[in-house]
């Protein structure tokens, strides 16, 4: 460095001795020094900076009065190394004088290609009448949100709320017209995805009122029944439970232990509860407002016990003074839902009559005798919780639309704050980062997959037939874990994307997260759930099979995959042409093949473990895992079918190539998770896994700007979402 | 069916009539029946049953009374295929008929093969003896918990507990003796470590007086500053803030835009909020208990700006009255830590003597210059910041704790909870499902990795050389990201492996989740830290390579890592030797490989792009999720290295392979997670990731046993842990 200044004829002598004494470190320059060359050199607006040194040469330059500059390339690379070991990576350090500076990334913003008001039809379908009447009573001003610090008075607000639900009618929407109701279910489905817009807590009441304690005594109860309550209950006039689960059985809810004892002498059953762990827990209503239950009770005639049935059994008079033998102690607090009042019950010899027994599968005729058209108890108790399946619709139905309202508020959030940008330029909305578009994007890509997937799986459920009833259990069991996990997978997501704002109860992020949390544990474990999947998947497997050998599953894959096996060829597994990677049939065959190995796979292992002689229960448990990712990859394939049909099936160009893209973003999300499968098998190998996050990263690019359009479209009112930093200033 | 009756000489007529009868679905057997068919069944006990055929053969050999059954190999066939139509897999149906049946998986079970306490002390270490009086002080009745409903009751709870600590000496641990102290920082964060065993309100409210408030008068101010507040703040006397986070400004703190102006007349300074959005926000202990703050601004003195700086700034007075010109409003409800009184802080022309700049750094003379011996703004700026890292070494070492605790009831939950089991055998502990470990073991395992690896960076940051500044403040960076963003997934997957039960708040975990969920945004937003750590790891890697090119990398690379190319051979990526699995080494190279070859790839792929032309601030945006990957690489190797080097000193032979077999597990499943780069790497062929994939299975199983023993380890007492399902009955 002395040497260079030494060898600048130009320079005077005192000039050179300040520069000398600048590189002595106790002699460095001031700040108020530094300060004023900051401004110089803003003045002179050098061009093209690399580093630190073509500044300098161009500074000479500026103020050279004729001089000229006298550095070698030696020199010139002496100084950029020099730059490296300061630290300084790039050309940042430069960037720092320049006093503005506009990016790529700092241009890219909201703009939409498409119509939300279209977009939002396309959604909303055929309910789009009764869904906008369901906003319309959510946003009087009756519904508007309080933050009630004691628990009671939250219980009393969402009491209050499903009450004003009730008399508009929805809580009997699903029933018979003669009760009230408008027989329609598919609408009570849509009144209950779109109440989860608003509090959950009530959402949940509302659920365990009109769902649970009204869905039991009409799918289970007879004639008798319905005149004597779905009327009271549909106006909530009749308050009461679905009281199934016990303390020591949950999942494994057919070992539960209450028992209905019936009595010959006055054909009554007394019910029991006959140890503490038996008492039924978490259940919805009965800590303050339930009057009567749905219990289920083994049944015991003469010592001989029938399985699980259901009765119906008074907890409290309308005065809410409990029944004789009843005893009701409160859940307390909870992580969320904290408006719903859920209790523990326990029974002591409580007389029901013999007309309590809801009878549609089961009887005790006039002699006390069992009677029932299922002579098996456990298929009788199955087809009992066959008829319930619809919660399993409801609840993941509600998590979506709580993931909207995350994902809605923290996109738009994403959008307007601002942090960091290029040095001397302004601040760059968030969602510009690529990381904050990975965080987010590949969540609204599938939620509208699950939009589609949840509809069709409704549909399904509506107009099933007899012999269709153990695939759709099995599916709606499928598609409530992958979406309630997927729930709180996104509104984790969200929580963190908003950072401290999130935390803050005000923008409901922290509801939101909390109430639903439990949705990935009520109506079935989600672990328990894929594991139902992957047994009725295996069934179906092995009913196609017959007895398994390697050349009949090869055929097999190769028959109903088709291209999947010509698709292994070692041109397409290294394929990273963009047209291929964004190409509907590539992901569909890519989830079907990968669907068809898994269930194959885990079948000949089950079946080898077995074989080798060890116990089928024991089997079952060592292939845990590879089940759990039978029914995963299962519901990926159906939600992917639904959702291209639905893109395939839209008629507004814009909403359709919206719609394409974010199918894709879910198709190739899905796959790049996945990918460390795909590479074991040899279904692709490393450059066309490479290729798929560039085009991940690609597509999360491109939706960044369609992206508060694609949630401006869930139709969220302003004043259900609430939040304020969902709202400019 | 009916061809095998009449194939059968020894039935009588009407026993045929029967059984032709029951073939008729109209006239199948009744509910009766069945039990007395079962009863029957049960009383022979038949033996290896495959399936329902086999069953009937052996009903028909007990009751023969010399009677031959007749049936053709190819009708067994006929039934078994049946029996498949029916939806039975395997040999369940047949099970159903035992009346026991013990496998593999039932009787697995808790059993130590360690001595807990030893393995205490090996995770205690040297502080062994003030954790115990941590504890000590915590299990007083003063400490019990109490359900507070009103956040004003929490606060004024947690305010209690906080001078219930000071009082005992814990606040002022870190501060110098002539100030009340202990001068003992590294007992400072086992405090913070062991407190956060409890409620985490109180631990926040204790780190924001004595951590935030207390270290910046420290570490910024000068002895007048230490001599004037130091004590009060160690006795909880004078209760303060830190108030640096503004709305507009949190991740780029750096733009911050409160101003504290000189005053050349009176020698003051004026501190201003300009606007409502350059409010401070956040802020701990503002809302209700704070009498003075640490208020970080910009310094202007005739108008120059000279950066951030930092300002003691009166609040309110002792009896909790405002400063004239400050104003304040309370955060509200949070999702978490309500006992923490966060508020905004707006300052109104707030005029403070000279005497309140901390002017460790920097300081105004009495001419009213500004002077520093840090010439630069941001240096400045960067160098404060520096001396607060401990924050970020207290944070994950307290998410930690929280982490421990939740997967201690988790654990012990799981270990006495039953459900399902074999047909006719005792439910199941579910942690003898496979999923159930596979769920809870990495975490236990990643638990210990992390509690070593904590360890060493709070003693890499307390034995600091100068030069060693950068790497210690990347290194605590990225392990308070990588620790908080576990305790976060922890805490989800705790929550959801209780089911309802966690979802009660009587269990904790709930609070434990909630309280620390804003950990992965404070101390830094975590995916900004990555890409801090990364920044700092790539320019280390530049410092090393000076000119980048793919022969210099390649050099670089072999040298560093060594094995890792001689690895990649034939043999060794396709090896599934259980040895070699296990290996110590092989974990570490792999572990390595990849964090070098991500950084080599990272840089050079940003190089590339600046080559061409594209912006740096665009390219980094490119490379943003490739730096978050740098960022977690290097801090996975770090951890690895540190848990072996723990388990290679421990000296108890039991504990040393109970904690290498956990080391085992952290490595085997972090190589798992990242299956995919390595196989796209070409670094593993698929035989060894899935041979991978069965050793974490397998240690996942062995590790289960000691499950229970090593969180004893944790030494969690009872009555902090105080989740009724941590408990037997």
């Amino acid at each position: 460095m002395k040497k260079l200044i030494k060898a600048q004829p130009w320079l005077k002598k005192e000039e050179a001795d300040i520069l000398e004494q600048y590189l002595n470190p106790n002699q460095k320059p001031t700040a108020q020094e530094l300060k004023s060359w900051k401004n110089q050199i803003q003045f002179i607006k050098p061009q093209n900076l690399k580093n630190l040194t073509t500044l300098g040469i161009q500074l000479v330059k500026a103020n050279q009065n004729g001089h000229e500059l006298k550095i070698s390339e030696k020199d010139q690379e002496a100084f950029q190394k020099a730059e490296t070991e300061l630290g300084l990576i790039f050309n940042e350090a430069a960037y720092r004088f320049e006093d503005s500076h506009s990016t790529i990334t700092s241009e890219q913003q909201s703009k939409s290609s498409f119509d939300p008001k279209l977009m939002q039809e396309v959604l909303d379908g055929s309910k789009i009448e009764l869904i906008q009447k369901v906003k319309n009573t959510l946003t009087k001003p009756e519904f508007a949100y309080h933050q009630h610090e004691k628990i009671a008075d939250q219980r009393a607000q969402v009491l209050e709320w499903c009450k004003l639900l009730a008399k508009e009618g929805y809580g009997s929407w699903a029933f018979p017209r003669e009760f009230g109701g408008r027989a329609d279910m598919e609408g009570y489905f849509t009144i209950m995805e779109t109440l989860s817009y608003h509090d959950l807590s009530m959402v949940i009441k509302f659920g365990v009122q009109f769902g649970l304690w009204g869905m039991s005594i009409y799918f289970l109860g007879t004639e008798k029944h319905h005149q004597k309550y779905l009327k009271h209950i549909g106006t909530l006039e009749l308050p009461g439970c679905f009281a199934m689960t016990e303390t020591n059985h949950g999942s494994n809810v057919r070992g539960i232990e209450t028992t209905a004892t019936y009595n010959h002498q006055d054909k009554t059953f007394t019910i029991q509860t006959p140890h503490q762990n038996a008492r039924k827990e978490y259940i919805g209503n009965a800590a303050l407002h339930g009057q009567k239950a749905t219990v289920f009770a083994k049944l015991i005639i003469d010592g001989e016990d029938y399985g699980v049935n259901s009765f119906v059994v008074p907890l409290r008079n309308k005065s809410g003074e409990l029944h004789p033998g009843v005893e009701i102690e409160d859940c307390g607090p909870k992580m969320g839902l904290n408006g719903v009042d859920n209790g523990l019950i326990a029974f002591n010899k409580v007389v029901i009559p013999k007309e309590g027994m809801l009878d549609k599968f089961a009887s005790v005729d006039e002699d006390g005798n069992f009677q029932s058209s299922i002579s098996s108890d456990n298929k009788r108790f199955f087809t009992m919780l066959g008829t319930l399946v619809g919660g399993r619709i409801g609840i993941p139905r509600s998590g979506l639309s709580a993931t909207k309202s995350g994902l809605t508020i923290a996109i738009r959030y994403g959008n307007k704050r601002r942090q960091f940008g290029p040095e001397g330029g302004e601040e760059v909305p968030i969602l510009n980062y690529r990381m904050h578009q990975r965080r987010l994007m590949p969540l609204l890509a599938k939620s509208y997959a699950l939009h589609f997937a949840l509809k069709y799986l409704t549909n399904r459920f509506l107009t099933k037939s007899e012999d269709e009833g153990q695939e759709i259990e099995a599916l709606a069991a499928g598609m409530k874990a992958y979406g309630t996990w997927f729930t709180t997978e996104a509104l984790q997501e969200c929580r963190e994307a908003c950072g401290g704002k999130a935390y803050l109860s005000e923008n409901r992020i922290d509801a939101l997260k909390n109430d639903t949390d439990v949705y990935t544990t009520f109506e079935g474990d989600n672990t328990v759930l894929m594991q139902l999947v992957a047994k009725s998947r295996l069934t179906e497997f092995k009913r196609e099979m017959g007895d398994m050998n390697f050349i009949t599953i090869f055929n097999y894959l190769s028959k109903q995959a088709k291209t999947s096996f010509t698709e292994k060829n070692p041109i397409t597994v290294r394929s990273t042409d963009e047209k291929h990677l964004l190409d509907f049939e590539f992901h569909l065959n890519a989830f079907k093949y990968r669907e068809r190995a898994i269930v194959a796979s885990a079948g000949q292992r089950i079946k080898r473990l077995v074989d080798d002689g060890m116990d089928s229960f024991d089997a079952v448990n060592v292939a845990q895992h590879h089940l759990v990712n039978v029914g995963q990859s299962y519901i990926e394939r159906k939600v992917l079918e639904r959702f291209q049909l639905a893109v395939e099936t839209t008629q507004n160009a814009a909403c359709k190539k919206a719609l394409q893209q974010l199918c894709q973003l879910y198709a190739l999300h899905t796959l790049e998770q996945n990918k460390g499968w795909y590479l074991e098998q040899g279904y692709m190998e490393g450059v066309k896994t490479k290729a798929i996050r560039k085009m991940v990263n690609q597509l999360c690019w491109e939706i960044r700007q369609d992206a508060v359009a694609l949630t401006d479209a869930f139709g969220i009112p302003d004043q259900l979402l609430a939040a304020p930093i969902a709202f400019n200033d």
